[in-house]
């Protein structure tokens, strides 16, 4: 019997009978509205539940005139300026859009910028700068040929979000809407006081999908319109010193411009973590989840829902950090860009169920000409399913305008596909959780399970040529019959999880993902050659523990049984010779893809194998160090046949080479998830071609399979 | 009139009619034995000048085995070694060979070896191990997890120059010939003896050629005979603890085995070098330099020439160092493997004339099926020509088993051509410098003047895939109508000569070539500014001014126009397009090679403009700095094309544009070299196909060439 429901679609004003027909076709149970769209007053009674998109930050333009002290603010810091002589005057908002960003001089400038000397790394003196409040501009008194930034806050009189969306959308007419900062005292009590007024006024309104809650994560636009600055997991745009004053108290050390201007990168969550950040983000979770429970406790006393956007303001919430939980939201909703951008809604814990915004987002920059919605739909599920076996979100939806969507040929049979397959996972595993291996593997980073499925990250699923080759290897986690825990070097240092078998490390040299810094410490590098010794197995990514120290690059080369050539040992030869003749070689098909890859590792010592070679360098080795084993890739991109190197490396490095013949099956281009509660598993075709796959149970080869393009087969496996 | 001479070529015992042959049809003026042959009595009259190969260092055994505590040593570091306990037995000789290598036990090895713990990076006490002379291992007590190695002394007891020609002509029963320390009191006598008794017996030399002097550069074998590690500049073997001691004196404080293993480096050139590193090598300089004047000295009482081969045993003599000329050399002779490594003879000053050996070198690796001998000299004599003709060489050489080349048709022809050209341009030229730009160019590196011509390099001329897109650009300048420096921080520093206008800074990130941490001196960064603000010019190839510091990875990133990502800013949006319209490009005929390229970096600021892209990043800019100029290249591998970029780039970054035009030819593949003086000019082809090329004196198109093959025509410029 074909289940109904788990499925959320939008809708606009002059869609409503387009919407019954959809929610009578699709079988959806509940309609939202969007930013940019309103709901239809037709449709209160329809019968699926209704979501409301609601924003604490914006769309009051009234209240944000007449209190332009509680308008949200931003750190900015100026370009970097050279001086040629004993003086310099820099613009503020050269760069910069000023109908986004507004100079806040209410607050006193020198008590809350700092002019910055980039060659000695030192702020300068406050009696050395003036602000010409008339033009706008700093003026400093400087050495010659140094460099300075200006680091100073900004009003954001233009929310970002509806700024882009603005701009995406062509739309001429909607007044800019305004940032409030919600922390502030006059705008949280009138923030509070219209939630429970909208609450009171929409009985119809099931669900407050929060979008989201106080603080936009940094989008800062440049003065040609186009994006200047993003980071999805950015803090920048969080402050003000009405915040700054309480934080110093909470951390009972001055604030400094310089903590989340952080020399220009912002904190980029490539950065390693300063402690003055780490305590910083500490002290806005801590208020921003104590701020949104308020209002989620107003949206309850309703006997409504609330529902979390996890994008937008999320900044603050982080989901996996230690106060979400105490928000008490009944539901995270997030896009789904990818399997690792799935996984990384679905595993939240403290919400009563999650739902995942599938793609494309029925805007016109992908239903227009030239674009391919459906196809983009389809890969988008393809990525989005292999994880949803492992860990189900409980919906799924869509957002934008229907208006597009539905006048698309083929475009909603394509979701109709997705959503029937979506309910059969519901309804063939009725939540049981498929069969993973025995033993966890753990990603390790300077983050750790704070940024749970966000490594090496910059934007919420864009592609970076920087970062694919990385972002696969979490990517591949996604679909995989493994456990995964996401640690940083405290873990390690307070000792490891028996459970964890296998650790990952993957990333560029210096940054938090590969760890930087946290290589020189003895207590990390000797607690891992124990565990690895010890019979553990370790995978590196990349530049895995890199970090130039007493005549190596990669601390754990002795483990891992390779190195970078940094230039310092070329005058040494490298004898390194390729065997791919290995376990994780198996079930090549394709030529091997590192995706950017690493062009100067080398096998080193007595115990390696190398699997794969560029000219005379490593791309890929295996290696023994005690009872345990490394596997080194130059980079891993999310592709099937990738997918199937990294599970076999995760088998070969955990020593468990049987037991992946659980459950498997012979094609990479296939996957299979197991649900043994239930005696059913589910073989997946990830690619849009026939494929051929036998399958394989308790090591046996039980059937072959033919498999159509995307196909989802359930088998039974008793 | 054709000149005859300035020509030596190798003989050996069973070749004297060929020899004789050969000085008649090639007008050779000189004749050599070689590592391997001997001078035949028969040519001892032959008319010829007759230079004997002479080795202060070996072919002496029974001298070293009557002397052990007086042969050569060697610092030498073992593999790293992770203990998994509390102990560690490591065994020394592991990985040598010890045919070539011999513990020092003779000498306390408290004294002398040190225990480096890797992961502390501090020495083991002296009392926490022990070695044991029966086994030739030393015993460690050790913190569990850290990484241990031993660096200790052992005695040369084959010499790597032997051992290589010895395994490379698969000789089977000459002795190994051990390596002695002339430096040492007995042996110093001894070796002063036997040189006196030599030139008194051997009144038919004319020329003495030291083979070399005293120190071998670094070049030790593995345990399966091959190449473990070579260094062409490395003083790792020329130590002892009677040298060692005198250096304590001298330098005021106490030695560390350390400052000579410097973590397994060695002190390779590509390490920023230590304060003790520089120390030692000027120490040795002294001492060697002080040492050599003596031999020299008595050479010429017996009215002898005394020539010196810059290569084998060269440590210590530093032809651009202090103490160079001191020696008083009549001669300097040396390997031409290109453009660069005959500059690095030629432009030797303190000596009477230069020689240079060209390639290749009659050994069977070459003259064997499969080898191309014909096509090496004409590659070899297109490199040299070049630079030939912006510093000549005095005279020409080869070197090896004359028969090999006198057995292979068509080869000496080929000589028989390069000769002739080479004789051609001493003729033609008079001696007369050609002209040059009225401006200095210098390459700025940590080593400067004391490493002109040897930047970037691991081995004299051997092809690395991590530095020909550097050696690139001295290649390219070889060649060059340039005066070239080469200068280092503190030319910086101290003031820069005025008639410098542009400077160049080639190399990888922490590397002594790009520089490191001298990128974060506030006195050259700023004193560099100001050279560019002013006007000056600055090219950047590869990751020049690379450091991590205060938001930039290019240190003079406002100098360069460009940056390199990190993968800290990748949030920053980056706008970059190409537009290759430009002086540099105008004579543009083959796709861009920028070899292994750099692949993050992007322009940055107001003033750049983009020339050449690999997709989103940037491999060629320029950019302007108040009234001066930068260019930067991503690599630049030499080719003609190369060649004609970099010329173009240094002119516009000069703002000489016009005055390149001075003596010009329009096809990049080819070159002018004018002598003005004389009134003539010298057109090359430097590729195996024909070519046509415009000629343009004084800014005036003159005439157009067609040019054969390789061919060098002679124009008059009046």
């Amino acid at each position: 019997m074909q289940q109904g429901g788990r499925l959320t679609i939008p809708t606009e004003l002059d869609m409503v009978d387009e919407t019954l027909k959809l929610i009578s076709d699709l079988d959806a149970d509940a309609i939202r509205d969007c930013d940019g769209t309103e709901m239809p007053a037709e449709l209160q009674h329809c019968g699926a539940k209704i979501y409301a998109t609601y924003y604490t930050t914006r769309k009051d333009n009234d209240w944000a005139e007449k209190n332009p002290d509680e308008v949200q603010q931003e750190y900015l810091s100026t370009d970097r300026y050279t001086a040629d002589s004993e003086s310099l005057t820099i613009e503020l908002m050269k760069g910069f859009h000023t109908q986004q960003l507004k100079v806040n001089d209410l607050d006193d400038p020198k008590r809350w910028w700092e002019v910055m000397d980039r060659t000695s790394g030192e702020a300068v003196c406050i009696s050395d700068w003036e602000y010409n409040r008339d033009n706008g501009t700093v003026q400093i008194k400087t050495i010659p040929f140094h460099v300075y930034t200006v680091s100073f806050l900004a009003f954001l009189i233009w929310d970002p979000v509806h700024m882009y969306n603005f701009i995406t959308n062509d739309w001429k007419d909607d007044p800019h809407q305004c940032t409030l900062d919600v922390r502030q005292p006059k705008t949280q009590a009138h923030v509070k006081e219209k939630l429970k007024l909208f609450c009171q006024n929409h009985p119809e309104i099931n669900v407050i999908r929060f979008t989201t809650f106080f603080h936009q994560f940094t989008l800062t636009f440049d003065d040609h319109k186009r994006e200047k600055y993003v980071e999805w997991f950015g803090y920048s745009a969080s402050v003000s010193p009405y915040i700054l004053k309480q934080f110093e108290q909470w951390a009972g050390y001055p604030f400094r411009p310089e903590y989340i201007v952080d020399q220009g990168y912002f904190n980029s969550l490539f950065r390693v973590p300063s402690k003055q950040f780490r305590d910083f983000i500490e002290f806005q979770q801590i208020e921003v989840c104590k701020l949104a429970k308020e209002l989620v406790d107003i949206v309850h006393s309703y006997g409504k829902e609330a529902m979390m956007f996890l994008g937008d303001h999320w900044i603050g919430t982080e989901p996996y950090g230690k106060y979400f939980a105490s928000i008490g939201l009944d539901a995270v909703v997030g896009s789904v860009g990818s399997g690792v951008t799935m996984r990384m809604i679905s595993d939240i814990k403290g919400v009563k169920y999650t739902e995942g915004r599938l793609l494309p987002y029925f805007f016109p920059d992908v239903f227009c000409e030239g674009g391919d919605p459906i196809r983009e739909a389809q890969q988008n599920w393809l990525q989005a399913r292999r994880a949803i076996l492992r860990s189900p979100l409980d919906r799924i939806g869509y957002g934008g305008y229907l208006k597009l969507a539905t006048e698309w040929p083929g475009f909603i049979d394509t979701i109709k596909q997705v959503v029937s397959e979506f309910r059969e996972i519901h309804e063939k595993t009725a939540d049981s959780k498929s069969s993973t291996a025995s033993f966890k593997v753990a990603v390790l980073s300077s983050w750790g399970h704070v940024r749970s499925w966000m490594n090496n990250q910059v934007h919420h699923s864009i592609y970076h040529r920087e970062i694919y080759s990385y972002v696969g290897v979490i990517e591949c986690l996604s679909g995989m019959p493994l456990d995964v825990e996401f640690i940083d070097f405290d873990d390690v240092k307070n000792g490891l999880d028996p459970s964890i078998r296998v650790i990952i490390n993957a990333g560029d040299r210096d940054t938090s993902w590969s760890g930087a810094e946290y290589w020189l410490d003895e207590s990390v590098i000797t607690a891992l050659r124990k565990f690895v010794h010890d019979g553990g197995g370790f995978i590196g990514v990349g530049e895995p523990t890199a970090i130039q120290h007493q005549g190596a690059f990669f601390q754990l080369r002795d483990v891992l049984g390779v190195d970078e050539e940094v230039g310092f040992s070329l005058s040494t030869d490298k004898y390194n010779d390729c065997n791919p003749d290995h376990f994780i070689m198996r079930d090549l098909s394709e030529p091997l893809d590192f995706g950017e890859g690493q062009n100067r590792v080398y096998a080193y010592g007595e115990n390696y194998q190398i699997l794969a070679m560029d000219r005379e360098y490593t791309q890929m080795a295996v290696n023994s160090f005690g009872k345990g084993r490394s596997v080194y890739f130059a980079g891993l991109p999310y592709s099937p046949q990738n997918c199937r190197l990294l599970l076999r490396a995760i088998y070969y490095a955990a020593h468990q080479e049987e037991s992946m013949l659980e459950y498997f099956v012979t094609n990479p281009d296939t996957e299979i998830a197991a649900y043994e509660k239930n005696g059913l598993a589910a073989v997946i075709n990830n690619t849009d071609r026939m494929q051929k796959t036998s399958v394989i149970i308790h090591g046996r080869e039980e059937e072959t399979l033919d498999l159509k393009p995307r196909e989802m087969r359930w088998i039974s496996i008793h």
